[in-house]
């Protein structure tokens, strides 16, 4: 069950962007396991993709096309992830591109490819490719929700936002989904997520504004520290609702694709796998952003301390030995104060008297909770979401093949 | 249940050793849970603690007594770690030391104190005090047993070991015991260990065989990646055989400590918490001995291996896809090999075909495992002990305090 998540229902088109869904029976029975988005001519696209080596044979073609075309459609399929499957997983990635671009009456350059699932098996190219005739005829602007099921794995749920602002008096809109429940962490994670936008956006401004929400909002979640081989994300700008994003208006479109953003990258972690409780880890006082950064991831992924959440255990010593063993320098124990929620546990390194175990009890029964740790020794903040550590991350995990 | 582990029953006392267990009721019945070893006048004596910042008092004492006087008595305690317990823990610790000293004659310099439990709770000082007197009138050579029994907390087996070398014609005798199976992590450990040997050795000299041998053992296992408050290790040498160790003939000697160390760390991760599988992640062909350790560190740590491996599911994508996110510079995937057992299943990046699933699942099945992995950019390995990731693992740390 994910906490505090439902599948948000009212997705709004995004003009110039069409999408169909279908079984194409790659894993998965009786649900859409392929999806294709078709972007207008002319869209711009800007995108993120994992930096872990072993890399996925699509991320490898997607990161290659996108450098030499303009995109026309993306390809995406769920239950299996095309990694680790050397160089027949990446004739087969670029075989499915051919098929959609001679379907699709495009250069295979202009299709980005996209997997996610069981790393390790061959991808079936003669499914895909079988699926696409049906799937370009069933294109339709108010898809999306099917999409948002169709690239699913593990996730128990939907992952989806719209969010509309207006832009020098025109609607701007802008529809994101995501899919990702385990092998999450920053930079980036087992998921897939796709943005559209019919606002006009210059690639390079468009990339510059994913990487500046990126690092807010998809960096800053972890649930198990394992980065995935798939990982990518794609934010596309059709240009059809005739509002214009440059340099000088850009602050507005910024901060609602980071609401996009946010609520896609929380709602992962929300669905974690085996996730029972929502975790904030903030980290104030660093000297700087990146050791902040450090301090809040260290403490997120202890499984000690994830596994006191899962048991609403305030065992905040787990905490404390978390953060002792986060490769900060000089670190000065005396320093550091810790609240769970708005009870202080810790005052510059020392327990705090008036703290008795039952109010850490209130606290960790909550299903959010927020861990709030003040280094002292500079102003810089970091906030680090994450989720507890349950019987069924090890049974998901454990299963996830059988 | 540990992994193919007995409680080595063979133990060697150690002339010029004596120790003495009782229950004082700190936090367990029906069991002894403080452990007094007296150190014959005139021991050496080297250690190794924790490198968490938020280090216990009894550490932060034991380093500062250490480093002033030559001890005679170590006092360890389970069931309270006296971590995070801010000044009054310190002064409950140095209180201990206070009244053994009275008690043993000699200086409170003199006592290195050592806890091991939940974090976060007050020493009952009072406790351990009025035990002293006892367990000083029951000092025996022949208590190595019941040591290695008394400071047990999640252990579910007692770990200790005897070694005897000839050194100059005269039998030197290493005996060693050890505690942990939670909060494992290199540097080091939620683990007390505490070895000693009947020959003369220079302090200098003891200390940086100590810290040779823990690089090669207690410092390349984990169980959780979870360092802890209170790691301690002591080797005490009473020169009581006749047999004088210098660096002209120390090289046996720090063969048989290795022993002893290796059998007791790795003893540990047998006995890792909820563990069924002893798992050893070889890295080959690293640049550096450093960029190995990273690399098996990173797999050996990673849940998605982890529960693959409780699972038997030879999902070799989780460990290739961890060995990508080790943060290692330059990674050419296709220089990688990797086998599980003898079984080939990647070979310079690119999937074996002679592998099916079969092969790697006879591999999995085993409850010893051995994960070998090939860089292909250098000359320097390192190998890396850890468990597997399973139910119980969750269930004993969510439980762990109720």
């Amino acid at each position: 069950m994910a906490v505090n998540l439902s599948f948000n229902q009212n997705l709004l088109p995004v003009a110039g962007i069409r999408l169909a869904t279908l079984n194409a029976g790659i894993r998965y029975k009786g649900r859409d396991d392929l999806l294709v988005i078709e972007l207008a001519e002319g869209s711009s696209c800007a995108a993120v993709f994992t930096r872990n080596a072993f890399c996925a044979a699509p991320v490898t073609v997607s990161r290659s096309h996108l450098a030499s075309a303009n995109p026309r459609y993306l390809l995406v399929n769920a239950g299996n992830a095309n990694a680790g499957t050397g160089e027949p997983g990446l004739a087969a990635a670029k075989a499915c591109c051919v098929a959609l671009a001679e379907a699709g009456r495009c250069e295979p350059e202009q299709i980005l490819p996209f997997s996610t699932g069981v790393i390790g098996q061959q991808l079936p190219v003669e499914k895909v490719v079988a699926a696409l005739p049906n799937a370009l005829a069933n294109l339709k602007e108010d898809n999306w929700l099917a999409a948002a099921k169709a690239i699913m794995t593990t996730d128990t749920i939907g992952k989806a936002m719209s969010k509309q602002i207006t832009v020098g008096g025109q609607q701007v809109t802008i529809t994101g989904i995501a899919k990702g429940a385990g092998m999450i962490h920053p930079n980036m994670a087992t998921m897939l997520s796709y943005i559209a936008t019919d606002a006009q956006v210059d690639p390079n401004l468009l990339q510059s504004i994913l990487n500046e929400v990126v690092e807010e909002t998809f960096n800053c979640i972890t649930i198990d520290g394992d980065t995935s081989t798939n990982d990518s994300l794609v934010l596309a700008a059709t240009g059809q609702s005739g509002a214009v994003i440059d340099a000088s208006n850009c602050a507005d479109f910024q901060q609602a694709v980071q609401e996009v953003c946010m609520y896609l990258a929380q709602a992962i972690v929300r669905d974690g796998e085996g996730a029972t409780k929502f975790i904030s880890i903030i980290v104030e006082g660093a000297k700087d952003r990146a050791e902040a950064r450090v301090i809040g991831n260290t403490v997120a992924l202890s499984p000690l301390v994830k596994t006191a959440m899962f048991a609403s255990d305030p065992n905040w010593g787990r905490i404390l030995a978390a953060v002792g063993r986060s490769q900060i320098d000089q670190l000065d124990v005396n320093a550091v104060t810790l609240w769970l929620g708005d009870t202080l546990l810790i005052e510059k390194g020392q327990p705090v008297s008036s703290y008795r175990e039952e109010l850490g009890q209130v606290e960790m029964k909550r299903d959010e909770i927020n861990v709030r740790i003040q280094m002292g020794r500079g102003s810089a903040s970091a906030t680090t979401w994450t989720c507890d550590f349950s019987y069924d991350y090890v049974k998901i995990n454990a299963e996830y093949r059988s």
